[in-house]
């Protein structure tokens, strides 16, 4: 079965993958004289960088999710369609999915990644990653259906179970969350559950490395440290998480730490699309030339989490950021035009604008590349950049006044437990 | 096993159900002296009469839900438990709920009403119903879909079932969805799916009355009528629905009608608590008497749509609005403090304050105690009196640049099917 799209005597790229890359390059490619067909499992745009605030109550799923279908109104050679990339067939250019088969001149990977649990089904079962808009909210209602049954609760042990939080991997995804669980255990939870004693709950933030912020400089590392050990969140360094069976946290060498809300953002593992030779693939990750062309696979391209550049300055692929997606989707679209045009396509170089984090009210660190500065400028920073990346201007507004509500009033109002029921109604 | 809830020399008042009778009850008792306890199975009140703008992508979940814990830091005498009630013991004076037995002096019974589908089985499996904000959620999600499945059908006749949408029950809920879902396929859909043609989308009210807005006045009828038609709403009335299996809508004495959305808002039925006798209940209602006690229940109570006044000047109960149940919680509340001190407790007299229910932008029905009228006027009273009754500073701010964006922008940027995955981790 093929799916509906309308013929065109265009040349057609396909673009899988909606998020920082794809959506980049389709705007990008808007208008221009290809067929454009977008392709993701979700009809919104999700903004990866604040799911944490979605999962620790500050901002609602809408303010950080974007309608595809609205930024492309005026883009008359963009299809767009909800649909699961299922296989690809390299050699009858078509990509099947569950809405049918999809023929290409060009097809883009932009999968991006999902969460790593190297191999462990344990952990996989019964942790919290944080990934996606949805996981994001079950993580929200999570923390607060603990805090209930923690009132359930009348043996102390127990009690702290359902109150403690656990943190596994602190990148800046597992840092951030630490300290706006720790800013929620402060500020808003005490006046919430007054018949909970605060000082049984504890927020553990367990790294494998021995540092956190790894992938930032030593001195980012060493204030975000401090910042959240002053909040109160107790770092351990070095340690390796071995199983979880739903209460207990198994690490060797170290106490176990009893939990019942484990949060897993200790790795990624590329989403790869199914139909390529285990040469194209390396890590979970599509071998990608200079130009951002799989090897070997011509008129297949990959950019962004799911790509790795072959031989480049960065020898296991660049950092899986959104800056590396956007300035890849950047080239690969001036690319397709220059070269439909008869000239050459240029090769990828990386300008790494520097990374941040935040840890609470006016805490933040910000490794810029010639500028390393932590505290409340960096977080007055840190604010002004994911401001001004938010798709939309109404969404810029909305988080804008949530953000400056919670500064003003200590008090985030998105406390709600909102569950879709099981039962659904039958097509 | 026994609910964890601290003990108090007050006598302890049980409240079942956060809506807006049990809601004000337990406001109006704050620092009073009673205990009091609340529950509800959410930790968030819903404000009902914005459900349809939730469902047709106007407004967030979030801007019409509040946390219910967040109104009580100041009540030091209110408990709030996430909570399903399931039975009462009226002999031993105790709850069962999903979190053990709770003991209580005096009960009040203020667990509203769900959806009615009287009896049949096949209608409630496959059509939407819109009483809770998840259910609204659901709703919107599935318009939504219905388009993305429309785009991939080839045969006119299938293509149209997934884009109609019919709507049973012409109350104020029927009536404001046809009138948003009519703005929608005026305004937003064609730009979000140009592929489609939206002349093969028809939007059916169906009703089994002989006018819409039957509680309403005859001008009220009159004017949303000819609203709803002008916007192309087709609208049926003396509509039998005997049928539907997820496709075609089976009619007595009428043609069948296609469509892949059923949205049911045909009735309404109390959620009875167990553990009364038969004849504590008529028709789904609590028999109350004028001080809303349950008929030879002393210490129990009910109000709201749950409850019906016996022998009142409404022989089948007052009408199941938030109006009764808030003047209810008004009066019970005054009631327990002056039966505390030895004073009698006052008669329930209802004041009809009015209704309304509006169709689109600048088009709504108003009907006063002295004054009837629709159009502009009655629309901007619609906003005010909605915008007023909103709990929560911050939400009454988010909803007005809502409306304010859509009516300025004819936009509605809330498209998005998020849903959450069905695997969740274990406890």
């Amino acid at each position: 079965m093929s799916a509906q799209i309308p013929n065109s005597d265009l040349p057609r790229i396909l673009i899988i993958g909606a998020g920082f890359g794809g959506l980049k390059l389709a705007r990008k490619l808007s208008n221009k004289a290809f067929q454009i067909v977008l392709i993701d499992r979700n009809n919104y745009h999700q903004f990866q960088p604040l799911f944490y605030q979605v999962a620790t109550a500050g901002l609602a799923p809408s303010a950080i999710s974007f309608p595809i279908r609205k930024l492309f109104h005026k883009a008359k050679n963009v299809h767009f369609r909800v649909a699961e990339a299922l296989k690809v067939d390299t050699k009858a250019k078509t990509l099947s999915t569950d809405i049918g088969d999809i023929r290409y001149d060009k097809l883009v990977i932009a999968t991006g990644a999902d969460t790593n649990y190297y191999g462990n089904e344990e952990i996989k079962q019964h942790s919290f990653p944080m990934k996606s808009t949805s996981e994001s909210l079950q993580l929200r209602n999570r923390i607060l259906e603990c805090m209930e049954l923690a009132l359930t609760e009348k043996i102390e042990a127990d009690r702290s179970a359902f109150m403690n939080v656990a943190i596994v991997g602190a990148g800046p995804t597992g840092v951030e969350l630490a300290g706006a669980i720790s800013e929620m255990r402060t500020y808003i939870l005490p006046k919430d559950y007054p018949e909970l004693d605060f000082s049984e709950m504890n927020i553990y933030l367990l790294e494998a490395g021995d540092r956190i912020l790894g992938t930032m400089s030593e001195s980012a590392s060493k204030a975000s440290h401090s910042f959240l050990k002053k909040m109160g969140v107790q770092i351990i360094t070095n340690a390796r998480v071995t199983g979880y069976k739903g209460t207990s946290i198994e690490m060797s060498d170290l106490e176990s730490i009893n939990t019942k809300t484990l949060i897993w953002s200790a790795g990624v593992a590329g989403n790869v699309v199914a139909g390529f030779d285990p040469e194209n693939i390396l890590r979970s990750r599509m071998r990608i030339d200079s130009h951002c062309q799989v090897i070997d696979q011509a008129d297949i391209y990959a950019i962004g989490d799911i790509a790795a550049i072959e031989g480049a300055d960065h020898p296991h692929g660049h950092p899986q950021v959104a800056q590396v997606a956007m300035q890849q989707a950047d080239l690969l679209a001036k690319n397709f035009i220059m070269t439909s045009q008869g000239k050459r396509a240029k090769k990828f170089t990386y300008q790494d604008l520097g990374s941040m984090a935040t840890i609470g009210r006016s805490k933040a660190v910000a490794d810029l590349p010639f500028l390393k500065f932590s505290g409340f400028f960096a977080w007055i920073f840190w604010l002004f950049v994911h401001l001004m990346n938010i798709l939309g201007v109404k969404n810029k507004l909305f988080i804008f006044i949530e953000w400056l509500w919670y500064y003003l009033s200590f008090d985030q109002s998105l406390r709600l437990v909102i569950k879709q029921k099981k039962s659904q109604p039958e097509d």
